[in-house]
């Protein structure tokens, strides 16, 4: 992907300790003061847990990009998703970025979702416009990611363009925010990636420079760029391996965000809750487990409450006695499905998406090599 | 079971905060100043997550025991096991006791076991012996957990028993240094349940008194518990829900215990790595990915070294350049696999145990109840 010359690009990279060379090389390139130019992404091999030499092939990436658009090396981002571990396989990757530079094109969007696929089962893109002191924003973003997927960040590679004109501190302010509402509130599997990279790119072709995090520009451009991020982090949920359901997690009064959060993530992780949904099998108790062990020290369980699309399955810690197992059973068929849950301590909320743990899970990571 | 009259009973319970109601009534019971006599044990049902009717139902147990017995019902350990959050079916249970309490036998700890059992394929029972001062001290445990199981306690159950005399503060704290040396050592799926419970029963039958915590005979007879515990920890992973090969991970190196026991938990509930291992396939960049998310912040990834049963595969942080994949290969065919991590950051240790993640977890999770 090259950029045009006034694009200002900031990025948020996974927090896992053996991130990825390329990662180490992106971080290292958006610290520097030269204006990112464009935007390298390999799959099938992820360059993470390969060293020195990972680096070094990383460089050579960027190098060879560079000599290729005419830029300089530490104008290109590099990306990779794939197998760690394992040598990226360099001669291969060089000798096919001739052709990649000359089939650029600014229509190219759904075509690069389409390249950035691993696993993936569907093309992630997603379109918005707003109006910013009327003017229209576009906001444009492709993703990928179907496993290895949870915060911070989901194993994912995202990409979110603007047409609009950000300044640089404020864009890096906006993606992380952005990032926090999206693709840090999913999960498949809980594990985190080593490569999980997501870049907001401001182009600066349309509209005065939004400079003051406050304004009502700032706003109306997070939220839309949100949405974008929050639509390609559901997309890759939905996409999520093996899934057949796609579960909303919603816990409300809590004492802190953090919290609600822990609660939310016990529930999305325990593969008993998950096998439970892509059996659709109410088994409601699992779910209470979970809340137990979140780790939330002094819960009053007697005070939790919970809800099932809308059906109050517990009341005071315990079975509601209204509730019946065939609404249960009733709402656990259909394909999305909120767990609603109370904690009755505070004001609190958090919102977090996940899919449901299926033989086909099972089936894609163990034969994700061969 | 019935205790003989000089019984001392000690127990360590689950964590979780929507700790079942035999939990709440076992904790009560030990508090008290009432020698225990008799423990109750039911499966197929939790009771927990089922409020004060849950509590009603387990004190109502424990009152028709103790009636069928000659005791009192503050005498009784009552636990359960089974699906959470559905009503006790009382009268079945207690329509059901008198045959139980006809049946009772010196010699029945295997019927025992293969009672207590649920999703367990084979019942789980140890024996040892240890020489204490010149008396020979018998150690037995049964236990039972196949899937909910992890720290703290695994989902499980467990009662060891000794016939060496012990006083009940001493007992108390030998059950809890053998069950964090085994049970919380271990972990199927990462789901720590409602109603974990490990009980030490001291019939004081033979041998002299112990009373020193530092004295030969403690150590001596706590060694025998921990070999009781581990093995049936152990027997417990090896039953893991649709287990099929019983991995060891050794974490060396570390700053700290704890963070060797998170880089060992990252690892042994990474849902990636679990089913790398049913493939048989040595896709080693998954633990790397794992021990990098662990948690532990100022990990050095370039002074990480990994060996899969004695084959040193991570170097540096990367590749060892003499590892071979065949050598991967033949390591990943085996039943028994063990993990090494050395950290590079200090002496510290731990050793977890756990199983791999296959279809059949899939398939008994999501027909447990039907």
């Amino acid at each position: 992907m090259l950029l045009s010359e006034r694009s200002e690009v900031a990025g948020v990279f996974t927090r896992n300790r053996f991130c990825a060379a390329p990662v180490l090389v992106c971080r290292q390139h958006l610290k520097g003061s030269a204006r990112m130019r464009a935007l390298i992404v390999n799959t099938g091999n992820a360059n993470a847990g390969t060293g020195e030499a990972g680096l070094r092939d990383a460089r050579a990436t960027c190098s060879e990009v560079a000599r290729l658009t005419g830029i300089e090396p530490n104008q290109v981002l590099p990306f990779s998703t794939g197998v760690i571990m394992e040598p990226l396989p360099l001669q291969r990757l060089l000798s096919a970025l001739p052709a990649c530079v000359k089939d650029l094109a600014e229509d190219s969007w759904l075509d690069a979702a389409e390249a950035i696929m691993t696993t993936d089962t569907v093309p992630k893109a997603v379109s918005r416009q707003v109006n910013v002191d009327g003017v229209t924003i576009t906001v444009t973003g492709i993703a990928k990611g179907a496993g290895m997927i949870h915060p911070n960040m989901a194993t994912m590679l995202g990409f979110i363009a603007t047409d609009a004109s950000v300044e640089a501190p404020l864009l890096q302010k906006m993606v992380r925010e952005a990032a926090d509402r999206s693709f840090n509130a999913i999960t498949v599997d809980g594990d985190t990636s080593t490569n999980d990279s997501l870049v907001l790119i401001a182009t600066g072709e349309v509209g005065g420079r939004i400079e003051r995090e406050g304004s009502n520009q700032y706003i109306a451009l997070r939220g839309a760029v949100t949405q974008v991020a929050t639509s390609l982090a559901q997309a890759i949920v939905r996409d999520g391996e093996g899934a057949t359901k796609f579960i909303t997690i919603r816990i409300e009064q809590g004492h802190t965000h953090d919290e609600c959060r822990r609660v939310a993530f016990a529930i999305a992780h325990s593969p008993l809750v998950k096998t439970a949904f892509f059996a659709s099998d109410p088994n409601l108790g699992r779910i209470l487990a979970a809340i137990g062990y979140a780790g939330v020290e002094d819960l009053d369980v007697s005070l939790i409450a919970m809800y099932l699309d809308g059906i109050r399955v517990v009341k005071d810690g315990g079975r509601d006695p209204e509730y019946r197992e065939e609404q249960g059973q009733a709402v656990m068929k259909r394909d999305e499905i909120t767990i609603r849950v109370e904690l009755g301590r505070g004001e609190a909320t958090a919102t977090v998406w996940t899919c449901d743990l299926s033989h086909d899970y099972v089936t894609i990571n163990a034969e994700y090599r061969t």
